[in-house]
């Protein structure tokens, strides 16, 4: 498994009031590829990408494995990042409902991993976070990772677009502020 | 949330060859109600009842932390009886595709507690179950807590069904002696 977290290139703003910043980890979960972004907001000014990455696990290994893979992975991010909450998009079951289960349960582990901190979960449906990154709830992959860039001024796209979904959903909730509103 | 266990009254049988018993934990996961049993094979014995429960969360509890109370509870369950395999049931999907998307929430930590043993993890198809158990894969919940109150030879019939059901997951893989022939 890979866990690429690269830190981003932006500024702290100066005058930073610590006590209104909150840092957000957003994840995009998936079956083999699960995306993350901590994103920092700061009252009254843009949210800032501070790290991002992707987990990806091998297709043909057992599935208790991959998520052994993805749980430890979060862990060691929560434990890099300290996050003050996780923004997780929601499930979307279309007709591949079989990927979706497996979906669910990469979704079961990275709950778990915040819960065992007593970090409040926030979850987000897609629908939405296109609609608030990018105006539109059709958004396709591409607009998101040209948005992401521009919102959190990153010098290129965010890929793979696992990662730009995942800072999509941390700069939804940074957007949306719904901090301890609803959980998982 | 409870996680009742109990001792099974079934007795040891004598002259018992311990390099070829094989302790199993069968799962039954559920949304709200996770269903285990442990179930001891011997070589040329009827499977014996080690163990068994159920664990309980409350359904209007955020799903971050049911998930934590099922964690916390398998991993317990599995310090205190150290199983060779756990016997998972695998996920049916019918109708409600939205409680099925939390069970296999819950099945990923399950299987997350059994990976960070190194546990090996098998899956049977309910209806796999059902025919093992009764010869019938259309068999209901009774018949299946009559059966398994017969093969353990237990004073009456494991209470909920989901004990049962976990239970049977347990003789299955006992039967059927797939040992690490198969992954989650």
């Amino acid at each position: 498994m890979t866990s690429c977290g690269t830190k981003s290139g932006g500024k702290q703003p100066s005058g930073r009031d610590i006590t209104s910043a909150v840092k957000i980890l957003g994840i995009d979960p998936g079956a083999s590829r699960v995306g993350w972004g901590v994103v920092e907001r700061i009252h009254g000014s843009d949210p800032k990408a501070v790290s991002m990455g992707c987990i990806t696990t091998e297709k043909n290994t057992a599935l208790d494995l991959r998520l052994l893979t993805i749980y430890t992975a979060i862990d060691r991010i929560l434990t890099q990042n300290r996050p003050d909450v996780m923004a997780v998009e929601e499930l979307f079951f279309g007709k591949n409902v079989t990927n979706a289960m497996q979906v669910a349960h990469a979704r079961g582990v990275i709950l778990l991993a915040a819960s065992q901190r007593g970090l409040p979960v926030v979850s987000y449906a897609p629908r939405t976070v296109k609609l608030t990154i990018s105006g539109t709830g059709s958004a396709d992959k591409k607009q998101i990772q040209r948005m992401i860039m521009r919102i959190l001024h990153l010098p290129k796209p965010p890929s793979p677009d696992d990662t730009a979904d995942a800072l999509a959903v941390a700069v939804t909730h940074a957007y949306t502020n719904r901090f301890k509103e609803k959980r998982s």
